[in-house]
């Protein structure tokens, strides 16, 4: 059940209605807010809710209305929110911010190298991918990897690293943060933290994505076997925590043929677009695992309606210490770049036959 | 091993070749040749082939040379034909003729019900797809069903009418064969042989399509749970046997979420294209089983590099005694083809910016 | 619907019975009915039934009751007999019988070589699992194959073999049938039809090993995908077509891990306990695709009460034509007839501590 | 590459040692130590020690020996440690120790509710579950959910009240840890830690747990759709920072039938034993997600030679907070027990037939 807040509410009659939804939930958690579309709202489950609790949840001064949604999730759900949630990316810091969702956007790239490895080649990358068209600039500085015995990033001198490339190249920053404990710290350097697949359902780290200070959007890729309904639960907790600013992707879902690293489920793009209403982009990098892929498959989610792409890419993907056989050059980045503006004026009813 | 033989042998050269290829293979099957694109080929396991029995194949009048894949599949592989394989469909009928797979052609699109049901449902739906601009009419007239308790098809009847709608329309005509007794009987009425998902290792019936008197096409479906390598060695039966004319055609792979029937696997399509010569088409409707994603995934299959779609159109969705969850109208399908005919126009660099 | 015939039904009122069972099912297929412990019944779609044929059917003279199951499956289903079925293998051959099913049975061990390849290497393998204890031999004349290069076994001679050795050690023979046209012949030698995991769904077969003039029982294999519900349709398609002498065989499902061939799903068998009265194997050959692995996944079998095992043997696993990965030696077969007899008792309360 | 350090060596040349290491890893993150059965251990990446730097390692006198494997894990690898590890529970508080690895041991049964839910519910399972013949009490303070608005558990609350249970009971307590910052915590009331399916790859977590600082054991549940390497290499995270006591639970892996929650795997086990010296155990409550199927799939776990079981009990399932549907009752936890030990006893050679 959502419950939207009066704007008006004083803060007595606030104070009643957490005190009267502590008594409801039984919950150890604190009672949080989240700011939708200008609506201040409150989920919370509605089989807790029996009908004499829901009289005197519609009786508080502080309560706007209550909407009781089917769905297991319900701030993330399209029958909440009717409208796309638009997102701008880039907002607090030294770049040029960047919009997803919005109905009227092309379609955002973000792209780099899966790993920061070096100051030269953060920085030659940062400045190739600008050129190629990006518009958001992607790095890992803590890498989560199969093996104990992988590279496993810079660190914190990764994130040094980030920001100064932003400062460089105007391109906002994203990157992945692995642990509760470090969101505020990632929070400082980035301008969207991406929570990776191994994560999906590391739920202390979606709570603390959910509170980070500067209410940065989160990234949430898809968990390497999550259903449509256990991802958007996903969201919901980092929404219902406080932080409506969740941009969905797709990554590809573990399937049984070792030809390609994942099956990119594409026909989750359209899928997810009557369910929620929030972002949804697309990784042709992990979900192939293989560069030559990346170009088509980059085409093919644009046509799916995903609102951007994640793209791995190396100056020189044959000697990348992390994922180079799934990296692709500037010059294929700015092909991908070209044709997908292309396809999104084309879906837009803008081109014509020569 | 992949053996050309010289376009002059004399039948004594042929003989001798024949029979030092029993000696080799120590086969029960009779050896078949298969004609590749105006060159007459034979394919046997490269395992059997020791350096002598190399070196007296090679010593043969009739062989013109040998070739040795590293794949298990050797026929349908890219390594041994490099130029894509054209079929031509609806030859042999009173319908006109449409190309899949040369580097020209247009997408083509095969639309029609999943059950023939009844002459009027036949016939209104042929002239609907034909009028949205569908090149060739699907129709099932043996129906595999998961239940013995479900609609079986019109059987004989039902091509009798899928003939007769071809007249009407000038279509070809696509149907399932489901058992290799069949295949002749279907063959007199049908311009492509489908095999089903459920069939997609059914060894016989394979063998059967592949030596079918008039060599009409064959569209394989992929297997519900078929690795690629699985899919191209079923292909590889068909083309053994005689039939070098082989589509294959993507469907959706089972996985574990329940919100589609299936997941569209679309990255294999480019893959295929590095994999195979043979043409590449998708089935939007079964992979996802929902109507409202076929327009979009139709789209997005044909970014993906498919040379064409096969749809499920029922004039009356709600009422089709099969899968009528997702077929879509002749409306929606007539926007399907003027959409992916721009699309390809587009990635032939035919459009420009209005 | 499941409907009981009378016992002493006459040939007119039966006559009427059929004729008014065309006008609800509109099928095309004759109606059949089966032999169900003593009890000749029919079963046909419940959705096709309205309240108005159920009346004309109740008041039919020739019928004695009718059920209605919520389950798609009816014949196959526990709710409709509770009693086991119990399956006598061998009774029509020059063999030992063997039942299996039955609540006092032993465990019915069934063993031999993947392919039959010589009369030599059959015969020498018949009588080692003979003295192993196996109760029946396996051996296959007509091979699936997933390339059309790999040996596809000795065909009509291979059959003839099997017959051999089962005059030589008295052992009923099982071996898989591919295609509908051959299911006579193969019953003409053997004492259970197969039916492999890549036919799971392939219906002609099905129904044509429910027809076939010996009644033979039918060791239906689970597909390489299939859920426990499409399972039990298949079986239904056998029981329907009037053999209720069907025996299921759980040989591990596709899954995404390298290391073993499949999955083994063994909480499939208590589960079709309860689903279905069937009797219930498995396969730990071509589950695991290890031969390390088979004597303790056998004994793991039957300890979540599998009724019977299939296992290959080979004499000499490492020159096998056809799965020599995965076959055990006869001093092998040996132990886990001997362990699985032991386990079988315990479970019963028949041994007790040292 | 893993290098056994000399016992007698001494300071100076560890440092010399460790300086060296550094230089060769390139790595951040401090060279940790393991002590694996009496000898003092490192791993690194082999692919990281050339020729020149293996002689520069060889020549250290801190170095007894080095060993290069080529399996991606090591420390957890059999090559390296044939004999099984043997892992006490509880020896640091107020309880009866138990072991679980070592081959002379019974089967380790932990039992207890899913969540801990109130003083009363956790002190009456404890106790019927003691009675019944477990070794351990499990029960969740810290639930991972799918969604926001279930219940969490009680958090420090229900760490406490395992505490009471455990002075009550004299059972070793097992619980979760679902983040690092957590990781001490927890630590100070449990004997197991426990890392749970959707934390298989949460490498802060498993860091943290194999720096905790009192080497309690950790309990790895295998993920979702973890492979087995995957898992080995999360249980090498622990094992690489310094803490051996890992124990693999299978708890089944994602599928694509709704009939059971997920599926279990129980052909891991005796893989798993070939390839890892670490106990393993099987959680058939989770696998299953139905009650009906866990004393059945228990037994077969011990046959398959899982080393102990994970068993949720609950006094009223049907009342239960959480996963009501796949607890057992205690009554049914004394015939698991006494089954499980029947069969561990025949399979030692210890029963005879009455």
């Amino acid at each position: 059940m959502i419950i939207t807040i009066r704007q008006d509410t004083n803060s007595e009659d606030r104070a009643q209605l957490m005190a009267l939804l502590c008594r409801i939930t039984g919950s150890q958690r604190p009672i949080t807010t989240t700011q939708m579309h200008e609506r201040e709202v409150i989920a919370i489950d509605s089989a807790l809710v029996d009908a004499q609790a829901q009289i005197a949840l519609q009786a508080q001064n502080a309560v706007e209305q209550t909407h009781s949604l089917t769905t297991p999730y319900q701030l993330a759900s399209r029958s909440f929110q009717s409208e796309n949630t638009s997102i701008t990316i880039g907002s607090t810091t030294d770049c040029t911010p960047v919009t997803i969702g919005a109905d009227s956007s092309q379609p955002v790239i973000m792209a780099g190298p899966c790993a920061v490895e070096s100051r030269d080649q953060l920085l030659t990358t940062a400045q190739a991918v600008k050129r190629a068209g990006a518009q958001v600039l992607r790095g890992g500085a803590f890498k989560p990897r199969t093996s104990p015995y992988q590279f496993q990033g810079l660190g914190i001198e990764g994130l040094h690293l980030l920001a100064e490339a932003r400062t460089l190249t105007g391109l906002p920053v994203i990157t992945e943060v692995m642990e509760p404990g470090m969101v505020e710290t990632v929070a400082q350097y980035a301008d969207v933290l991406q929570i990776g697949t191994r994560n999906a359902q590391n739920f202390p780290l979606l709570l603390a994505a959910g509170r980070n200070s500067k209410q940065l959007p989160v990234l949430l890729k898809r968990g390497l076997s999550s259903t449509i309904e256990e991802w958007l639960l996903a969201a919901e907790y980092v929404i219902a925590a406080g932080n409506p600013n969740v941009i969905l992707c797709e990554r590809g879902i573990r399937s049984y043929d070792p030809q390609t690293r994942n099956v990119l489920d594409l026909s989750c793009v359209p899928l997810l677009h009557q369910l929620t209403h929030l972002p949804i982009m697309v990784d042709p990098s992990h979900s192939t695992g293989r560069r030559e892929l990346v170009p088509i498959m980059s085409r093919a989610s644009i046509a799916a309606e995903a609102q951007g792409l994640i793209i791995e890419v190396h100056p020189d993907p044959n000697t990348a210490l992390c994922d180079g056989k799934q990296s692709i050059t500037p010059e294929q980045l700015e092909k991908i770049v070209h044709e997908t503006a292309m396809l999104a004026r084309m879906m837009r009813g803008e081109v014509s036959v020569a």
